[in-house]
């Protein structure tokens, strides 16, 4: 069952902090725009990698965090109402005979756009996947690699695996004291007894061992036992080297996130070095209408820095104005003095000096 | 008597904000910079020509001023220590045998850099000049164009010319209650009684002329009197439409200052429509170790915006260290995770996550 096709002016694939900046200047110019990000939120790198990291080569921002670089950026795009598609990750690309981008999702969202700004940088973030031969089989109705509605894990026996906060949180949540559909067992698996996580997290998660709700076994997985489709149970290797089967009904993976590149090199796109060509007058793509900016492009002199990607991101703008307005007339003007922008911005226009 | 030559590895000319950010980018790369700008003070247009007012397209800033994004690039390039020479003007520039290039300022002071910036913006901000013939030849002895010292006018008819808060400002320098250097008078001269100051300082000139210290003439400056090559008076139109003498020994005239190209077209750099013509690559000009960047340099798609300024600044750094440092292999380091820029920012190095 697809979605309606959503038609638009522009779309940006990447809530990145470039993706974001795209937002802003496409708004200036009054464009409205839809973004894509496979993550359930904005800020790419920054937030996934080192969110609370000091970063200190913003102009004009002496330090922030790649947090705070993102809230900042999602302030100052806020007047211009972006639709912000989440959790979906774009898998196909293709010029039309109209001249206008079809998109579509791996959800199966379709998307038909005059210009399209690909700011996808270093690849859609997703979930790592348990490499174990033919487990990929129970994806979705036994294998998980985000926390399922807790309802559907009522009376299973449940493994959760990996040993991160988010492996963690998910114990928690499945185990919460007003969860009323108790699994007959959770069993936390991890490599070694070793977690990096919030202290609080994990004193809440040995106090659930230490009372007995939580199993906990050091081991790697090796391999599954199914029946007629069915999985039953986990081989595991533990750390005396021996290998025995646990039974799971349920299993909830968090092996963190990695970036992949997916499906950019079937676009039909010119590439470089595993990166989008682009020049440097609007950094378009050598489709018209196909722009790539910030970590995703590459030109001379190239240097993956995220105010390089604004700049990026500013000439794409421009560049695109031809397929999205073709009939406008579009001079630059500055956010200090205009009226035009102070209205799209929506602030005040400062009075004249005396 | 000429000052004595400074050798250095890079000279900015300009300190507006992309001179500025391109001290922040040759600091990463440990270049120690010399800035030269004419104008008292760092800011360029954003502090001449729109301190107080917003400004909304400063990326990851929703909103600051001019002057407010001046004291963070300020802020964000202490580290570096960079040597500001204020009120200096470059007029030439020379690149040597050597590769070296040399360049000298009005004032006399020559430079030798391994790799000069250009970030001279619309120009260098220098005072008006009276417009009436023959008189520049009073220029520095009996017409200026900033307040001299106060003991030079002592018993002397001095005329301020200008309705700015600077002129204002010079007059209740002038006739400072502790200024034991009296001039025989002081005449206020302005098209119309009408000043563009602050209430504060308008009030105190208010007094003095109530008090008959400092006369005011509502009229225009149309020639001169002189006597052996010394100036006596000024001619003046008055609002009635006559024109008298005035008595004047010395001359302040406070008419704004107006940025002047001045002599860059003669540095043999190419140019296009008064631009600096430079490649997308690093920025730099057709001469070797000259770079260009922010409002004084064009190239296909160029916009005159501030966040364009910072990205070319920072390919231009890059770009210049075969010139300045030829032996060393230069990397791209982040910020957020290298050591080596945290000891340059003087910061600490944040501990790694259990
Ligand atoms: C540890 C670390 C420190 C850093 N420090 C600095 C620093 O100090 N200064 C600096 O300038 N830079 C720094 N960087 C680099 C900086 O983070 C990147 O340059 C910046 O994030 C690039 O922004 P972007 O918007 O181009 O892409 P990204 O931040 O990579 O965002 C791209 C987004 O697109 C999404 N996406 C990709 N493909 C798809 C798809 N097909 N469908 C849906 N969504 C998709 C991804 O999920 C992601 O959210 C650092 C990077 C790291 C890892
Ligand atoms: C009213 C107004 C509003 C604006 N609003 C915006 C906005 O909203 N967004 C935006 O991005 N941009 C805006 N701008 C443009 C922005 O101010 C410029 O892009 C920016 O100032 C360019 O910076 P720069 O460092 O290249 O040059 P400048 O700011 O022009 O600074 C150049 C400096 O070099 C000095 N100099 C030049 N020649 C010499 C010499 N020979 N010797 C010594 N010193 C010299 C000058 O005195 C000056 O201080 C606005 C400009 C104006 C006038």
């Amino acid at each position: 069952m697809a979605a309606p096709l959503i038609e638009a002016d522009a779309v940006v694939i990447g809530a990145g902090p470039v993706g974001l900046f795209q937002v802003f200047q496409l708004g200036l110019l009054e464009v409205k725009t839809h973004v894509i990000d496979v993550l359930p939120y904005a800020g790419g790198q920054c937030v996934e990698l080192y969110a609370d990291k000091p970063i200190y080569d913003i102009p004009a921002v002496p330090v922030t965090t790649g947090s705070g670089l993102t809230e900042s950026l999602l302030q100052q795009i806020g007047p211009f109402g972006a639709q912000m598609h989440f959790g979906r990750q774009v898998a196909s690309v293709q010029r039309q005979d109209d001249s206008r981008i079809h998109l579509t999702t791996t959800s199966g969202q379709a998307f038909l756009t005059k210009a399209l700004f690909i700011a996808s940088g270093v690849g859609a973030f997703v979930a790592r996947s348990l490499h174990v031969d033919g487990i990929a089989q129970f994806e979705g109705s036994q294998l998980h690699y985000r926390t399922p509605p807790v309802d559907s894990l009522s009376k299973r026996h449940v493994v959760i695996h990996g040993g991160s906060d988010a492996a963690l949180e998910c114990a928690l949540q499945v185990l919460a004291p007003d969860n009323t559909h108790r699994p007959a067992s959770v069993t936390l698996v991890h490599r070694r007894d070793v977690f990096v996580a919030e202290a609080d997290t994990l004193a809440r998660v040995q106090a659930l061992r230490a009372s007995g709700t939580l199993r906990f076994v050091a081991a790697q997985i090796t391999g599954f036992e199914a029946a007629d489709g069915v999985l039953k149970a986990l081989q595991i290797l533990d750390a005396e080297g021996k290998t025995r089967a646990l039974p799971a009904d349920q299993v909830l993976a968090f092996l963190g996130v990695s970036p992949k590149m997916g499906p950019i090199a079937d676009w039909g796109l010119a590439m470089e070095r595993k990166q989008l060509a682009v020049n440097t007058e609007d950094f378009g793509t050598n489709v018209p209408g196909i722009f790539a900016v910030g970590d995703i492009n590459t030109y001379p002199g190239k240097k993956k820095l995220i105010l390089c990607g604004f700049h990026e991101a500013t000439l794409a703008a421009y560049g695109a104005m031809p397929f999205i307005f073709p009939e406008k007339k579009v001079m630059l003007q500055y956010t200090t003095t205009s009226p035009r922008l102070h209205a799209l911005l929506g602030v005040q226009t400062p009075q004249k000096n005396a």
